[in-house]
């Protein structure tokens, strides 16, 4: 499978004419940053790089590709042959993923010609953007749910790809697992889930169904004790397995006086050692008012997955320098009253003070600083991924080096309510 | 490819200790609908129903699937033969895709053995909730556009794979054309786009660049004006083709006052059959904010590909019916507070007079009546897809049958203010 046409038709007409013009093979730099966060938002969690650089490795146009671009008039066949040969030739630098960012992080540069890099431009942003929005989000419920696990589970109400991306951004933020089976097997990420009500409707009764899951599923099982009535599906539950029952599940109601009332019930039950999780439209802000109750564990669905509030990270793709036809680095941007941005290749540290980060520091020349944490990282050299950051072994790395960075913020960054960046973007 | 695994786990642990407790094999029926619509809309678009027939096809258990089900524990050896030879067997029947729906609404009503009906619900709810809340949500732009047309713009806004979907389901909607190239190829829609602004950066000048763009693209094409400095762009435009430029493209600033400054130095050039296209992060609201301006046509990106706000479309899976062991129908429903729903199978009406819709019927005996148009269409018969729902001919029939829907709904239905649902859900 191909990723070529996962492509806005414009990168392939201005191929098409840079090709035409003589400048398709000018050394470009491209970066993706964002201009703000979204409203209240503290920090933002870059997420996407392993699935980009995958994808950039099958970024191929082959016959079908060109032939369906020829049809379509978006190419001659000048531009067909050249993209008939087309590899990624040039260089890029990150954010690992995993990293928080702020306003103006360039977490993605990207040096090339500008035929080959501008061709990247959607497919770069079509990850980051989603990627970088669950994560962005998932990190906050993480925060919320004070150690307690959380498990993602809103593949039912996102795109069913955009589920498998969704679950391995979640689990890179921190969360534990995933109900999706696809992010298992692609990702590594570890799964859950055991039944729906449609279980218990299915069946000629509560007990019935819950003997059911427990015959195939042991004791250590979680059942949903929420079809019917709360209180006789926890008194059976109990009863089934003589209090060593794992876990109970609640998917609707008020939550904290139903999970009080809950746990009060399994204590009186003997049943001591019996989890509770809830599933009901959780998101960072219903997390964080469970606080007091007698939660163990949370199950996430379509906040997560839709960035609770904000599905797009608000992530852009700009040309910031190319090279002159004398071979000089031109630093660009555009000028546009409410879109301006910053011309030339950008430098990136986290300064740190006693290990706590006090400014995101980007510079537009010279180099990092000694007290500062360089940000930008190679993965990509001369064309070749480095295959560190593929795979399921790189969703690990991402998954250490988010708690790292975010262990670095200051402690109010995880405040739930709106506020300013934790860091402010100075410019040097 | 196999779509197998983009499912939630306990959908595959509800089968397995269904295989084992003889419940499997019960015959069901099982709904999709949404309990309400987003905050103030009036109606919903029903999209996804031709993309999920794909993928139910697709829906196999290959021998990798089912080792990564055993490794991990999710299912018995049993439940692995019987997922081996898995093929849906049952029937489906639908709203047309592109059908407007209301609260409660059955848009997707699945009978089969519950193991074999009940493993669709992620992949069913993944495609409906994703492609309906961009339906929706484009087909309030496509009224507030007042007849001007639309370009979807926003892969670079969603997850590669989503923007493919997105592009459909805006299509579907009344959309004229989208960027996203894999759109064009394996869905049949008209794909657009000529130069973004890192093209006129890359060139030394601004005229240069918008030579290489004509050279390439013939006058006809659409110039983007606001790089630098739009007065000085739109004259040099309308000079370069001696005023028979096709357009021009304007993607920041307050576009009421500009596009209206464009148009009158257009027109001051003689450049009168130039067009105005607008790109700059538009929605319904600044859609229709634009109705007395002389925009020719519209670009949307980021807020029809995450459906305005609402980028899941609520809807929900539920068992609704199912066989008792002396094979009589058994109506079920979830009794608990907040998520009561209505069981039985259902029948579904549009109440019209003089054509024009005046409820939603939803049956739950007897059948549609004389003044109602009937809204479950076979779609899917003992598991053979109906193939004109597929493909690119199913979207053009959806894109058709939506035209009809919506001119169905009363006047103010197109509001794209607040309000409750266009016409009341009445069960009979």
């Amino acid at each position: 499978m191909t990723t070529a046409l996962l492509t806005d038709q414009y990168e392939l007409t201005m191929v098409d004419a840079a090709l035409k013009d003589g400048t398709a093979d000018r050394r470009c730099v491209f970066e993706v940053f964002t201009r703000r966060l979204p409203d209240g938002r503290r920090y933002g969690v870059a997420a996407g790089l392993g699935r980009f650089l995958t994808q950039l490795t099958e970024f191929r146009f082959g016959d079908e590709e060109i032939g369906f671009l020829r049809d379509r008039r978006v190419i001659d066949e000048g531009t067909a042959r050249w993209l008939a040969d087309y590899r990624f030739t040039g260089d890029v630098r990150a954010y690992r993923e995993g990293e928080v960012f702020f306003p103006n992080s360039p977490v993605l540069q990207i040096e090339g010609t500008f035929a080959e890099a501008v061709m990247l431009e959607t497919l770069a942003l079509s990850v980051f953007n989603a990627d970088s929005a669950i994560a962005s989000a998932a990190a906050r419920m993480v925060s919320a749910a004070d150690r307690r696990p959380l498990a993602e589970m809103g593949s039912r109400r996102t795109g069913e790809w955009n589920a498998v991306a969704a679950a391995r951004a979640a689990y890179i933020a921190g969360f534990g697992a995933t109900s999706n089976l696809e992010a298992g097997r692609t990702w590594g990420i570890p799964t859950m889930g055991t039944a729906a009500h449609a279980f218990t409707l299915l069946h000629d009764s509560e007990e019935a169904a819950f003997r059911s899951q427990l015959d195939a599923l042991g004791s250590g099982t979680t059942l949903l004790v929420d079809t019917y009535d709360i209180e006789a599906a926890v008194e059976t539950a109990v009863r089934l397995t003589d209090g060593t029952l794992g876990a109970v599940r609640i998917d609707s109601g008020d939550l904290p006086s139903v999970v009080a009332s809950v746990r009060a019930q399994l204590d009186r039950l003997g049943a001591t050692a019996t989890k509770i999780t809830v599933t009901n439209d959780l998101d960072e802000y219903t997390i964080a008012a469970l606080r007091a109750a007698p939660v163990d564990s949370y199950g996430v669905g379509t906040s997560v997955v839709s960035g609770s509030g904000h599905p797009a990270a608000g992530m852009v793709f700009k040309l910031v320098a190319h090279h002159s036809p004398a071979g000089e680095w031109v630093p660009v941007a555009k000028k546009s009253a409410d879109k301006a941005s910053i011309g030339g290749r950008k430098e990136a540290g986290r300064r740190l003070r006693n290990g706590i980060a006090t400014a995101e520091v980007v510079l537009t020349s010279g180099s990092v600083g000694p007290d500062e944490r360089d940000l930008l990282v190679p993965v990509v050299t001369h064309g070749e991924v480095d295959p560190a950051f593929l795979g399921t072994a790189g969703v690990e790395a991402a998954r250490t080096h988010h708690k790292r960075a975010k262990a670095e913020l200051p402690a109010d960054a995880e405040r739930i309510g709106r506020g300013d960046p934790a860091i402010p973007t100075l410019f040097v």
